[in-house]
């Protein structure tokens, strides 16, 4: 089995490597903001949401700022070693083909 | 746009990225042998042979060897070029998130 079957596909999708790679950086990212950097609509950035926090790879926290409810996502301990590992993998796809 | 948008879905797909980064390293492949080392269903091969042909980046050449017939495949100077700027850019996508 090659690197590229090791290859996580719900991270490999281009607008989930989008969220995990911002989200990756951070501690953690609130909805709006995700939605506005990464050029995802709202109705997307929430699907691929729903798939990564199905993944068990994301958080979903629901507070108040000011009053105003504030959707954060953040990633898991278990979405943050997937990442690592894609990375790991995709590092040696590109490796191979030097 | 961040490199994660320049990414060639094209490629970016698993089985054709597997494809594609067989056929660079060698001049020409032939198709059985391809089947064989990436895993793909001669049916599955063939469709994404076909996507990538219809891109310009797949050449399919037909030959007899010892009268048999022989289908090979031989990525082209544009292929070759854009898997190239696929490597960057992943490679980009990566190492911004180290």
């Amino acid at each position: 089995m090659d690197a590229i079957d090791r290859l996580d596909r719900i991270i490999h999708e281009p607008a989930r490597l989008k969220i995990m790679t911002r989200l990756y950086v951070v501690e953690s990212g609130d909805f709006v903001y995700l939605a506005r950097t990464t050029g995802l609509t709202r109705g997307n950035l929430s699907s691929h949401m729903l798939k990564l926090e199905s993944a068990g790879y994301l958080e979903v926290i629901k507070e108040f700022v000011d009053r105003k409810p504030v959707t954060m996502l953040k990633l898991t301990d278990k979405g943050r070693q997937a990442f690592i590992e894609y990375r790991k993998n995709i590092f040696e796809v590109i490796e191979f083909s030097e």
